[in-house]
């Protein structure tokens, strides 16, 4: 038998449980596949990040984001404690590597959503982990998507869609790309549910240490 | 943009078709695994493989086999229209290139059951094809499985379980593993399914050339 025999399937074990990085331009709809995919039951750690800025009512803290002064951030920044980081508007917000770890060691698959820059941020970190480009039809598409959600002005809709030319050329750095048509939300996220499951069937499964 | 562009569902277009080799010991439930997939509508082109020996009662030329003669057959291995052959029993079986050629050029996925030693053939002559190993539960399982057959010998179903596990320790070469636990074919045949989808998602698509 070969090293192959590693394969925990192959011992009638659970496969070892993923990372999965949900990535895609602004205004492709990752928020909705998230959404989706939750009210489908999928069994994941969906990944609460940490921000430094101030709870507002109706926020929980420790669903919809760990709730940290600026003090105690930079202090997580400086033990590397953060798979990612950025400062947003003099703000901190970035995914504790102890959210992702807890969830790993009690065997449950992690997805996280981020922007394409932290994704390939988090790739030099968990090079492990599946990498999925969520792609808009057309940039027609993500056009028409921006401009309904009337929170953009039409320059802020242009600066968007040249950013988006910008991280298509950073497809390279993902292992799928799944195209998220309009009105099509289904679909994307049956194909997110196939990479899932065609990944725990791998010879040589990835395997993330943290 | 990078050469990631050339990945035809970027551009609207139909992914490339996949060549789906599914392969694994004696007994565990290949033949099962497809005609599923058949009654299930899988949009394949299943491969029909040529042989020398005479044609049965009831056996449809062109559907069961490509009945071709002895010398037609050493013909073809000449001219390396074959994909894979064996010689069994004295007489030639094999997988005609222009099966798979054909299925290719007009968009279909091709999918082909073959023994592992032919896999590994498969593998060298056409490396972007999909490689899936059906495996069992267990050696018991397999033995259980093999001995309901009534077709072998019990020294024979010893021989076949022995070749199971040399067959297992070529699990190296192939992408994905999937187990056919007994009563379970629908879980196999679903994780099949989802390992097609996944692949037609990659940002770097497997392309057939033969």
């Amino acid at each position: 038998m070969t090293d192959v025999t590693q394969n925990p399937i192959l011992e009638g074990q659970a496969p070892y449980p993923l990372l999965v990085v949900i990535s895609g331009p602004s205004g492709v709809g990752k928020d909705s596949v998230l959404m989706r995919m939750r009210e489908l039951g999928f069994p994941f750690h969906f990944v609460v990040t940490a921000n430094s800025r101030p709870q507002r009512p109706g926020e929980i803290d420790g669903y919809d984001y760990h709730f940290v002064s600026h003090d105690r951030f930079e202090e997580m920044i400086a033990q590397e404690e953060l798979l990612e980081w950025a400062l947003v508007y003099g703000h901190y917000r970035g995914i504790p590597k102890s959210e992702v770890r807890q969830a790993i060691a009690s065997g449950r698959d992690v997805i996280l959503r981020i922007n394409v820059d932290g994704a390939a941020t988090i790739k030099r970190m968990a090079p492990e982990a599946i990498f999925i480009f969520i792609a808009p039809g057309s940039l027609d598409e993500l056009r028409h998507r921006l401009s309904l959600r009337r929170t953009e002005t039409p320059e802020e809709i242009e600066r968007r869609l040249a950013l988006a030319r910008h991280e298509l050329a950073q497809l390279s750095l993902f292992d799928y790309v799944v195209i998220n048509h309009e009105d099509r939300l289904d679909e994307a996220v049956g194909q997110i549910r196939a990479i899932i499951i065609a990944e725990k069937q791998r010879v040589y499964p990835r395997r993330i240490t943290l």
